[in-house]
């Protein structure tokens, strides 16, 4: 049942991969090169939903919260940047080889996968032993232990079916590069493996620049780059991703309290955008970072079950203090208020923009049936759909088409529009449904005579019948971010 | 004099780079580590500015045409691609070094240093020998010839002031990266040089999902990387830059048509925002690169003279025609209206957004006396200013503060506003000056009996009284990109 059950989940997401590419949201990337792993192209629609996401958030952020600004710093940084934060001696994977098939497996995913298959036989107690076994091996960094653990558990390869395993060793996930010319002047420097220490590096420069006052937020939207072997789930891990990753700095000990109201703030924003109850819930870590003194992942129901879509934490002082440290520049605040210098807390909130759009386009994804009939279509929010409206000319002639023009050039400077004039009226809508237009407005001989037109709406199939010069409006209501933000 | 006005040009440039980090646009990356080479950080505000910016590119190419729509590639992608497109084996800069300085040098550049030193002495006829001489020498890629040339015209280190060089060598400016784990899967690839190639690769998935015909465009914005040897002037010329580039897709022969015709709409657009007919210039190529039949720069003329901003080229079928040679898949399309199968010419505009944004600042800087008085300016066009309002109260008690907080919250839905209470009126009113803010609006004693502000105008420092009413719309108005729109 469990297994029959995963079959078509799996089928679910297959289905969604397969629309995202025939219908322009997402492509593997340099496909006509048989692509490159873990890594995908937004095309016209998918773009469009991911920029719409991305601008919301972003708004979201630094409009609805006066003390919260945004910045834009590069992928490049300086390299001691990820000294500091640990990336260098401790952003790394534990792999492992199996001699036969050839296959690199993440050796904790192994043993995860087997205690998975243990409660899954009713053997909870055996399951929750191995995992804390392998929780204190990795604690104590004993790699040679690890593998034992996987030998005596006779966990085999699912490839070659053996457990003819070479030694676990430690992989560092960040892709490095040399920058500057081949001779003495060149230096190893790393692609960020996340947007986070950019805001950290530029905490005084934003905080006096922009004269902000703790407490005080920087978000930022970027891409960064992570070496992952076991990269999977279609856009959910990829190599190459896009973070929305926003640092709230406040006064120490009044971090809990910050935590709680983000935590709060971010799970009714995805609600605001039309997750369901029931497909979202939010999970406390039990094993924390070594900078964290508290973190929760938002979780959303995908197709292969409750995975993180965002993260929550309380990073402690660890970072400004770290990179105090390292630069040997204080990273301190001045607090007029309680008259003292401190190294702020910060809570962060880290989205993936990938994995947003993700979820946002699971969501959305409907196979209908009714009165007989089965229809696909994506119930995207107004204010995130790609496009907007489409305007259809019920036919080619008698001026329709010039008629229908006159529209879209009264609405392309504030929506995004489509002009459709080939192919049925019914096949047109239908198209519309795929990519989540909301609305399709249809112009026919009537709308010579009186300036009307047919609004026909996506999620519903109903129409009305408006005057023209009320579609502005009514666009405008409809697809404001300002609908989103009401109901945060 | 020709010395002193350079010098008088530099300084200004100065002054646009200090103002740029002190009010929060630009800072060097990872500057507490005493910065990255070429690489910058965009602040709070320079974050807003830039956003804008590619919002407007972005809205200008997709809105505007209906047969232009966008797509987001990856920066990483299969490296087959760099091979098909020239960049492997001829995306290369010739350098030379000065074994006493121990300094590096673009040999090319050195060459044409002398040639303007030349000019500048009234040798024309010289100056053009050697440049052609160069020029015959690099295409036949004779790099003895280049050394040959630098030693025999007397070229010397500017630091070290001998002439005791290296040989010339051929540098590739792509950065590459290691993919995959360390074992048999790990290959090399690249970052992206450009995002044009993602548009290619892409062509025929664009085509067929957005069911677009020929004539068609597809804009893209993202981030490009170059191992820039001679990086400088700012944020002209940096090692990590964002690129917004359309390609359009044509019938063959039309090629020159179209491109005259997108070569007016960007002059048109720039001017559009604000650049003075006397700032601006088009400068057609002489020397083509291998893929194009046509090409001109739209330059800008910046503290350091004029310079390319965006690139307009006729790049014919080169790139297509070579992806479907490597790639063994058929880049061809199917004209219905000629009843022919054919691989499009393309017409490429390419700005880089970095650019855009340095002289959008430069054009905006205005230090201005009157009436005896100095004031610093940035007067941004409204639609792209990063801050469309401030909202300040006279004083900070009477209940002034809460009255303008809650026209902050009828306006922060659409605008980016900013709320200021601290410090004189004065003060604030210069402040927003310096951010380039277009409207100040202050509330004051008699607002809360008849609910009207003023408005302070930046450019003119001119203020009127208006009703709060009126403010939504008032700003709305003025700060729409349709302001923009309508002039192109």
């Amino acid at each position: 049942m469990a297994k029959q059950e995963q079959t078509q989940e799996i089928a679910q997401l297959k289905d969604i991969i397969a629309h995202a590419k025939e219908y322009g949201f997402v492509y593997p990337s340099s496909e006509i090169y048989d692509g490159l792993q873990a890594v995908y192209d937004y095309g016209a629609y998918g773009v469009e939903l991911k920029n719409n996401l991305k601008r919301l958030w972003w708004e979201t952020m630094t409009r609805l919260n006066d003390n919260v600004v945004g910045i834009d710093s590069s992928i490049f940084m300086h390299p001691t940047t990820w000294k500091a934060s640990g990336h260098v001696d401790s952003f790394n994977d534990p792999m492992i080889d199996n001699k036969d098939s050839k296959k690199r497996y993440r050796a904790d995913v192994l043993i995860e996968e087997k205690a998975a298959r243990l409660e899954k036989e009713g053997k909870l107690e055996e399951a929750q032993q191995l995992l804390a076994a392998m929780g204190r091996l990795l604690e104590a960094e004993d790699l040679a232990g690890v593998r034992d653990l996987i030998i005596n558990e006779e966990i085999n390869c699912p490839i070659s079916g053996t457990s003819n395993w070479t030694e676990v060793r430690q992989f560092n996930l960040m892709f490095s590069t040399q920058v500057g010319s081949v001779a003495e002047d060149s230096s190893t420097i790393y692609l960020r493996p996340e947007t986070a220490q950019g805001i950290f590096v530029n905490f005084l420069n934003v905080q006096k620049t922009a004269r902000m006052k703790v407490p005080f937020g920087i978000a930022q939207i970027g891409k960064a780059f992570r070496n992952e072997i076991v990269a999977r789930q279609f856009i959910f891990r990829m190599r190459e991703f896009e973070q929305m990753e926003m640092q709230f700095f406040v006064r120490p000990g009044s971090e809990m309290e910050w935590y709680q109201q983000w935590a709060e703030a971010r799970v009714k924003w995805h609600k605001a955008l039309g997750i369901p109850e029931s497909k979202i819930r939010t999970h406390d870590h039990e094993k924390l970072a070594h900078y964290a003194n508290a973190a929760m992942d938002i979780e959303y129901d995908f197709p292969f079950g409750f995975k993180e879509v965002e993260g929550i934490h309380s990073r402690t002082d660890f970072d400004l203090k770290q990179h105090q440290e390292f630069s040997k520049k204080k990273q301190q605040y001045f607090d007029p208020e309680v008259n003292q210098n401190y190294i702020p807390y910060v809570i962060e909130t880290s989205i993936g923009a990938d994995r947003l759009f993700l979820m946002t386009l699971c969501n959305a994804f409907v196979e209908e049936e009714k009165d007989g009939k089965s229809r696909t279509y994506l119930k995207f929010h107004p204010a995130i759909a790609p496009v907007k409206a489409a305007i259809l000319p019920l036919t080619k002639k008698d001026g329709l088409p010039e008629k229908a023009k006159e529209i879209v050039d009264a609405l392309k400077y504030d929506f995004n529009i489509i002009y459709e004039e080939a192919a049925s009226i019914g096949k047109r809508y239908t198209r519309q449904d795929l990519i989540g237009t909301p609305f399709c407005i249809a112009v026919d001989h009537q709308t010579l005579e009186d300036n009307t037109v047919t609004i026909r709406h996506r999620d519903t199939t109903e129409q009305e019948r408006v005057a023209i010069s009320e579609l502005h409006g009514k666009l405008g209501e409809a697809c404001s971010f300002r609908r989103v933000f009401e109901r945060i």
